[in-house]
């Protein structure tokens, strides 16, 4: 039984093509009254993009707080005021920033239309509804979360996405001018999210033709960016960013992402430098990758955070391990059928002890 | 302004995923009453695949004859079959074949839901309604139609698609096993549209970092395909297609398809081989594809029909002529804004002549 992908179905690639959200909203805006919401990383509150975006009168901006990975709590809180705004539901919800963001938009979407706390869908095929139109605009690039299927959130019991054909975005918009100016650690960490997106999906046991050709591509075009000077760095790396999400949606991660949730379930850490210091472990699941990595590390100069875990409790210690290794779709495309032998809490334990 | 590209919103890929397509229909079909039509190439009439076919009782299966390139009269004809079968509209039109089968099936969908004939609609964006829900399923690959935001039909006056965001497909299944068995000719003609999609998509002045990632890689898959003995060729020419289909659909064709519609339009000659017939030509504008492009005719024997214009006479000749330079963005995108000054009516004469 092979997987029915839903794809995003709308999508516009292009430099400066974040002007045409104007024209593209008038397709979703029901009349006069109606509203959209936009939800905008905070970073943004005093930065020049806020100024182009195309507010009509009834419309919602609500600047969102990433500083942190997003949280089925701050989801419900964020649907909550959607609904106290107006009696009416929005025509979309407009998600603008990095995957964070995007992934509240596309969790905020779903639970304007389906009962409950964002925590009670998190998992694979829970979500019963479609959501509200969600429109997807990255100012980051890496993540993926423009085409995947699934928002990744924090619940109270573990990290874990709403994974649903209802998920991807039905428009996305892909500017490569809105990357511009993101500082040096972000951007490198925020990349290597799509690297090891592709390393997870090429090395893991779940992968096709097809999702084997966007991961190459995808790999490719992250050379590219961070082991060569290329005047279109920001460009190639949004389409890897795209590549490596279409690869993934179509596979599946691996040891790097499983690991890296556990690590941010606990201290928060933020995804992209998460997936990192996790994947510097990795040489004996990823070995060539990892050595690239470092390379890529080297060139641009970037100091890894260390020492993250050494005071983490044993009780901290153990439940990083059960947010771990309760990811099983992860470790049986990582490690097959046999993952659980292979992949013992010892070894997790080893693992996080090193970080 | 940059496209909006309206992308097939669900696909399978894998060997045997054919056998989803009762599953996939479940979701399609409405009531006990309601029927599917299916458009199946004729060839398939006497071969196992037929018996596959997951058929209700009401299904209604037309045998298409795709000998020629599809007409907008024969896709009027068929419209008026599935009318004339029941006073309800199918629930879904499902195309089983190559590029022509998979373009009926897209034309006849559209036009159960638009009036007058399918050559009204040849053109760009001309589609008001969207058409009865339509499923993809290529047995030959190399096309790109099931990925594609055309129909390409031949009409009273000219060969030119129905393009629109109502003509994508809304389901596909890409299942390798379908394409094996097909005789090296057509395996190589029809795998070569790919190849010159890709060839016309970089060369061209509308590229850029998406189409061009799409292009390379199912370039790369080409040669693999093509150059190499590779025992996955199948499932690569397969990705390959809608890799490239991709490519085009977010920049454009040139040179090669411009030329190989106004052979077809006068000649009937069908596009894969029409299209080798017009790029062994193009050494001007391709140059180093075309080497390439030999290459593969060589190590697969392939040998091209020659003196295919020898007698066309002056009308003829004038009215491919006239086929050819119609299509206006090939051409802009192929030679530039000033393409009328390079390819005048005299060069592409010159071209045919050699055929």
């Amino acid at each position: 039984m092979y997987k029915n992908l839903r794809v995003v179905p709308h999508m516009v690639f292009g430099r400066g093509s974040f002007n045409q959200l104007d024209d593209i909203l008038r397709a979703y805006r029901t009349d006069e009254g109606s509203h959209v919401v936009y939800l905008i990383d905070a970073i943004h509150e005093h930065r020049p993009l806020i100024h182009r975006v195309p507010i009509h009168k009834n419309d919602l901006i609500i600047l969102v707080n990433v500083d942190t990975e997003p949280k089925t709590s701050y989801v419900d809180e964020l649907v909550q005021r959607v609904n106290e705004y107006s009696n009416r539901p929005p025509d979309a919800i407009i998600g603008l920033g990095g995957g964070s963001t995007l992934d509240l938009a596309k969790a905020v979407a779903l639970m304007l239309t389906n009962p409950g706390s964002a925590a009670d869908y998190q998992g694979w095929d829970l979500v019963k509804n479609p959501g509200i139109t969600h429109i997807g605009i990255p100012t980051l690039a890496g993540t993926g979360a423009e085409i995947s299927r699934t928002t990744v959130l924090t619940g109270p019991t573990r990290k874990l996405g709403i994974n649903s054909d209802f998920t991807p975005f039905d428009q996305i918009i892909m500017d490569a001018e809105l990357v511009e100016g993101v500082p040096t650690d972000q951007w490198f960490y925020t990349g290597m999210d799509c690297y090891i997106h592709n390393a997870e999906a090429l090395a893991g046991s779940f992968i096709n033709t097809f999702a084997q050709a966007y991961a190459e591509k995808s790999l490719d075009l992250c050379r590219d960016v961070y082991l060569g000077d290329d005047p279109e760095a920001d460009d190639k790396l949004m389409v890897a960013s795209y590549f490596g999400g279409m690869s993934i949606a179509y596979s599946q991660v691996g040891v790097a992402h499983a690991l890296s949730y556990g690590l941010s379930f606990l201290l928060g850490t933020r995804h992209g430098v998460g997936n990192c210091i996790v994947f510097d472990q990795l040489d004996d699941y990823y070995g060539p990758y990892v050595e690239e990595f470092r390379r890529m590390m080297d060139k641009h100069n970037i100091q890894l955070p260390r020492g993250v875990t050494k005071d983490v409790d044993e009780a901290g210690m153990e439940k990083m391990i059960d947010v771990a290794l309760g990811l099983e779709p992860l470790w049986q495309n990582a490690l097959g059928p046999d993952w659980k032998s292979i992949m013992t809490r010892e070894k997790v334990r080893a693992l996080y002890e090193r970080m």
